[in-house]
């Protein structure tokens, strides 16, 4: 038997799901889950505003009932829609950002976002605020790119590197979660600059998530254990 | 290259260390880290006070100082020693009470700790406080069984599951943490009779550290692919 | 010149939208705003899932957007929708939710919430705590009746002052807020049988937005006199 | 039946009585409650030190003792004498501050305050930590102007335009207050040279006033029909 | 040279005054501070309103201001007057209930609140938390005895030994704080009782005024050995 | 009788414990407590990383275990091994740290921490996190000095003006605590530079043990009258 994880990508953006799926690649085992990534054809290019969050809400609760899978990621650091696909299945789904915000607090005392837009970060505090993790947050900054701008590798890690350097001397942030999905490809460089860990949420929401379905898969076992 | 894992177990129980091992056999892929769980023979035979927590952290820290590996997990559920290890090693250092928690809070807005001594809470307390999460405790109660009692499994899985049934409805618990190590052999049959996710807090470290070494051994590739 | 308030139902109840807008006759005065009630046709009957918040919330913004107006509430006690709606229109907007724990904050140290279903509360405990507002929140209590029952004023009334009661007495509320719109005809005879301020939000948020607008109309001559 | 609101201004100083009820002037209508502004002949010129504070407390509840209303505002901005007068009287008795905080709060995620005196910042403080509405503060920033160059409006109007930036750009606030009484008149030129929204505390309060007394006048008929 | 320590009793029960005096006997020594305890003829005979709290607070400024010493403690549970006393004067001020509850945080890692009467609890809660230390009480609890009981020395002990029994087994308490001055005859009793640390907050206060004075006093020799 | 306070250094520096001695000359009277300072051999030479905090834990406990007193003071800032101390004694036990803080709350909103090593700063701040203190502290910043600096008395002295006027004038600190033992030599000048309460935490625990033990000295008294 082989469970799946399935991994939504609330834009519409191919690009995005193929950078995500190729940084879960190193969880990819041959007898693990399958790990497939999707995206949602009705969404937006891109989750940049509340109104494209509220959009995708809908669209994320749908696709999780009408696609089973032993657990589900939603990958933008909105979470949007996680709520409501909790409310559409009884398998467990995780949100990106509670999971990477996680992650880095298990490194560290306080942890910065990266962020894309500035206008993004009102909704990532009211977010952080309603998980009660406000006091753990040492800030969260934007790079603020242009479309153009973010097609060019070089300039994003250099512009990252920029803000995570803030984050970390200015706000004293011992860790830093990458505030968008799809990214993932400039941790590694990044956290080697940066000097601290660096997080892509959705693998550490994908992590999470093999833990759930691994465990779930030895429950038969242990129940016999400990009859 | 194959990474290295290392769990420790505070306390010179080696049944408990076994019951760990056995815990994480989900965990172990052909390609994947390889898993170890050590005891530590100069340590107590379990971590029942706040002495014996502060005399097994150094000895967590020469641990970690003495045995290299890639990543390391405190598995206790006070992660004595966590932040002196930190110290001792530049591989990343995992709690299993900090992963523990930061699991359940992936699925539900408060947990519930199920201990086994009372007279841990407050060590519990102060841990969970210093971490601002204090917001998201739903309670945290005892099983306070004797070390008789706690052989018979039985008896254990049925005070375990009245205790988590109290922290859901009259706490308000969405998740249980267990809050001690050792004990996996109960989580998936707990989880099905509370009817709420149960987390195994060393699974859950485990986990967190595989994403670690996993991230970190794709790291060549992605510095290649954002240069 | 006549400002106007746009009061929005965001389901599609009519009955709803006539019992708020009577419920705001004592606001309307000859030279005051005009304060119109509207529901949204493709809106659920009734928000009572997380689903159902979702769903709205793209459709308040697009309301706000289609309708010009000096001032917007959106009256629901989940705010569905504000930040989007804040983001398209540059009148202000409010919600009652907000607004409503505001009006019993004013008048106590603690508030508790009325709500219809249980299944409402751990939503609303998310929204209170991205406002930071939950140390103010005494509790939040269901009615859970059925939709029979709801019909029903007297079956309403009565568990709703038993619910009153238990956030008063057990909870250590100072003051009520109705969790819901369009109950404003219990309020008085509710606080008449608790004894304590008893709050219906859409009046609360509909005040402040008079307050907004009839301020705005002065500021020629305020401008006049500050220069 | 006309209801009557009584503005207790516990200074002695008639012109913060008269600007006071000059900017309320938008609030009063034919069929609404009357909105008497009053002060108190044995207070200080001005509420300018804890001393000043404490001196007016007991004065405030005797005033709404001595002169029977359907609710009251105490309009200074450190609300003395609040939970006296709420002993003094069974009519509701509202304070400046937690109005204006509030309205601001229902308009932004974080508020920043425009004192007149660096020494009023501490109380103020305090006052906000009371009221577990610490989280929402962005910052506490004083004109700190003399006496003479209180009564130069431009003056005061550009060093409020300053304070208010500062608050905005620095401190992040998204909405600002008028830390005190009687400055209504800069309230909209502010507003439309800080860009976002400005609060006359005590508009506020004396629409919150309004609402409890309106909403009362409207008692009879919900009893009727919730009967 | 003799420093000054004047405890002031903020209400004009001179019984009470003595009883403080004589629970302070152990603090004076032939070398040490004076420690002079007076009250405050004008004062109610005792705090039980808000309005006697705002009553006595000038009262208390006033006394500091006319009568010189090296420090000063404020010796009722509301610390009414605190900090505007500390506008009149250079010496310190203390509070007794700020410094009964450090006292009683330094013993445990939360504490419970015996008041004398219920309306005065409320009171008590907005100044805790106006200091942030809500997270660390327990609870408040309140005797509630008439006046005549309250003059029968067992039926006060064993109301105080209920209380502090329900605050201790229910609330969580780890220490007790008497929430008023002039109990401490009962402090040693109720301490053996309960079985927790058990703290008269003007012991409290008068023993942090010592230090205060006793270390001022070692100043010209620390000056000395420092230069 | 006469008690006996036991203040532990728990580094192995003999200067450090004499320079603490003196510095409590003052609370020394023919009457009052005995006060003995020790240090622990087998401690580091100065606490100055976690796993020095870790390493003199359990000797901390095990010193309080054999050597009898009335009450016992942790003497090192991160107040090592005080829980466990509890675990061994009946008799009350008192850390530097806490007490310290309480001080400096007794006198002002907010205090900021001096240290001396800037590795120490996340020890304490997770300690300041776990007794709920972190909304009081304004800031922790260290003099950061090699060891040859910290024996030249002007060079320390300097330095810690310079963080201390940085901890008032830029994060709002209204009091400062010393944020190590030993040092109490500078207290006095560097408050009078300073102009802001400064504290040294051992005289500030050892005053609160003399409390303790003198209350409980007056208790046969206190337990007569009461009966």
């Amino acid at each position: 038997m082989t469970e799946r994880i399935l991994v939504i990508n609330p834009n519409s953006n191919h690009g995005v799901t193929r950078a995500m799926s190729e940084a879960l690649e190193s969880f990819r085992f041959a007898e693990g889950p399958v790990i497939d990534c999707i995206d949602i054809a009705a969404g937006p290019p891109g989750i940049e505003s509340q109104a494209d969050a509220d959009a995708v809400a809908p669209l994320v609760a749908q696709a999780v009932a009408a696609d089973p899978a032993d657990a589900y990621v939603v990958a933008c650091f909105s979470d949007p829609g996680l709520y409501a696909a909790r409310e559409a299945t009884s398998s467990p789904v995780l949100g990106i950002a509670q999971c990477g915000m996680h992650a880095a607090m298990a490194l560290g005392a306080s942890f910065g976002i990266i962020s894309i837009l500035q206008r993004s970060i009102p909704r990532h505090l009211r977010y952080v605020a309603s998980l009660h993790l406000s006091p753990r947050l040492a800030g969260d900054r934007a790079i603020e790119l242009t479309v153009a701008e973010l097609a060019q590798g070089p300039v994003v890690l250099e512009r990252m590197a920029q803000v995570g350097r803030t984050l970390i001397d200015q706000d004293g942030a011992d860790a830093i979660v990458m505030g968008c999905a799809g990214m993932a490809a400039y941790r590694a460089t990044l956290e080697h600059r940066l000097g601290v860990p660096v997080i892509d949420p959705t693998q550490a929401a994908v992590v999470d998530a093999m833990r759930l379905v691994l465990t779930a898969r030895a429950r038969a076992g242990e129940a016999r254990r400990s009859a």
